[in-house]
């Protein structure tokens, strides 16, 4: 509890006429945690007490009845803490259990949430070669006992996860989409709360074109802890795996990775700098992801601006994986 | 053998007249094998037998002494196969042993050599974080004989080393170098040769500003095999290991990773499209690497360029590791 400045908190309490051992329990576990508490308690008064919450700082929470504190609470409520974990029992709780609801971000409430909420972690499972996940993203998915995964992500990757854990599909095929954004947002933030230890398994890296700043912004609305756990980009995979090298003294000094999909209305490729005035000097590799769709319309975008036929050129696909295909040329002879 | 498309080889035998009881254990081999030789047999005839090994097609390779083949050998001839791996028995050899020495590329050498050499691996041992590492990455580290190793390896991956195999120190920190490139993928040749196990552990990817281009034109040269494992880049553990991601829908559809080290004799960057017009639209991220000794002329370059003073920037140190640290401000700010 140390990094809970406030050593006192005012408590609303509501409904709970009928459990005085618990409310006792309840205050008896703050004060071992070294948290004074003072409370007002409010009897079929709801609309009274939510007003008062809700507009002055008179409260810091609400002590009731899950049953209760489900419907209509106050907007700038956070969400509870059963108050089990208050008292060192376990999950999960019943509607009859009395909870804390807090105001939203409240300091408190994030330590004692932190108590039974671990962090999720999202993972980059790699490029697809299960060998090619880090060993902590192993360790997570051992551990874990609900997983999200991908579409991208190797089935032996998937063996790692317990029997007992939950193992949910949410992946995307360009064009299918088996679970939308929002959705899959809400579901680990869902998982998330009930205190189980949940991992988000993407392929690759998941900064890079993973989508991973969507599913964050979620957590960081409901100030929900999480960890990223980097992984091995399919961009590595398809580039060091194959004896490609991005950099190389002397002759490149770094690169450019670039994806052609949903590109602003207009199909051609941005304007961009990248592919301007190459004539004059030997250009920097770039990287094109989920490209294969518009190679075509690609490759002549980039003749246009003056990448030279001759230019060395690969596609590769699924890289790292057992069905990798690897076809070097010159930028000419794509089509 | 099944990729030796030849099923006779011609051999020249030489100073192997008081061992015919291994030369004739040798063709034995040979023959169990699915290959025929044809051999003739020189005494005391070095110099008329190199000339027709090294002028004509008239003989795949050498049968002769190890001691007798380490000098004055032709050009074009491919180092040795240890003739006991023929008889399935172990290295290390000695000087007196028969070997077969092969025209260089002999298709034959190349797949005799698979036998008691094996593959070198190239592993991305993660930015820092020994945890980054790939699960393929520490096995090949928990299986070798011999380790080089970079100045950015994490000390508890090198605890996978076994205790019996030789870990060697060949890292570079800006301007010290303990030992020179040439001198490392000569090392690394060296032990391959020998028929070690041998890992080559360097930081982050190795494909990414690892100098991996270097040391693998040398086992090309001598047609040596090598395997390359992708790794975690500090790339990576720097921006989706801090929470900036490269990609964001709608938002970054690319990124540009640069470094201003060891720029062509000016100090300036280079007049590289990638600075210009950024102003007409949100730039997309661009990552430096090595670049903390050129911070300011760097940001000075960058603004001269046409990015804001005002537009988002960090600095991170040691991502991943425990002394990571992340500095965020606006490219102004930076100094």
């Amino acid at each position: 509890m140390t990094t809970n400045k406030k050593r006192t908190i005012r408590l609303a309490l509501l409904g709970l006429e009928q459990k005085p051992d618990a409310v006792s329990n309840i205050l008896q576990s703050f004060r071992s945690l070294g948290v004074d508490v003072v409370n007002e308690v409010f009897q079929n008064d709801n609309e009274n007490l939510f007003v008062r919450l809700d507009g002055e700082d008179r409260f810091d929470g609400l002590l009731l009845p899950l049953a209760l504190g489900i419907e209509n609470l106050p907007t700038d409520i956070e969400w509870f803490v059963p108050c089990q974990r208050l008292e060192e029992t376990l999950l999960p709780v019943d509607d009859d259990t009395p909870a804390i609801f807090f105001k939203k971000d409240h300091q408190l409430f994030l330590t004692l949430r932190s108590f039974y909420v671990a962090s999720v972690a999202f993972v980059g499972g790699g490029p697809g070669d299960p060998g090619l996940c880090t060993v902590a993203g192993c360790e997570a998915l051992r551990h874990c006992e609900v997983c999200l995964y991908d579409a991208l992500v190797a089935d032996s990757l998937l063996a790692e996860i317990p029997a007992t854990a939950k193992a949910l599909y949410v992946g995307k095929r360009s064009g299918h989409h088996s679970c939308g954004q929002r959705e899959i947002s809400e579901k680990l933030a869902y998982y998330s709360r009930q205190g189980l230890r949940v991992v988000r398994l993407k392929g690759g890296d998941p900064g890079i074109f993973g989508r991973l700043a969507e599913e964050v912004e979620t957590f960081d609305r409901y100030s929900l802890p999480y960890r990223v756990i980097p992984g091995v980009s399919s961009l590595l995979a398809a580039t060091t795996g194959t004896g490609m090298f991005l950099t190389r003294r002397h002759i490149s000094r770094g690169f450019t990775v670039l994806t052609p999909r949903h590109a602003q209305k207009s199909s051609e490729l941005e304007p961009d700098p990248v592919y301007g005035s190459y004539l004059k000097r030997p250009p920097r590799p770039v990287v094109f992801f989920m490209a294969m769709a518009r190679i075509g319309e690609l490759v002549e975008n980039l003749k246009k601006r003056g990448r030279l036929a001759t230019e060395p050129a690969a596609v590769v696909w699924g890289a790292s994986t057992s069905s990798q295909e690897v076809v070097r040329g010159r930028l000419g002879d794509i089509e």
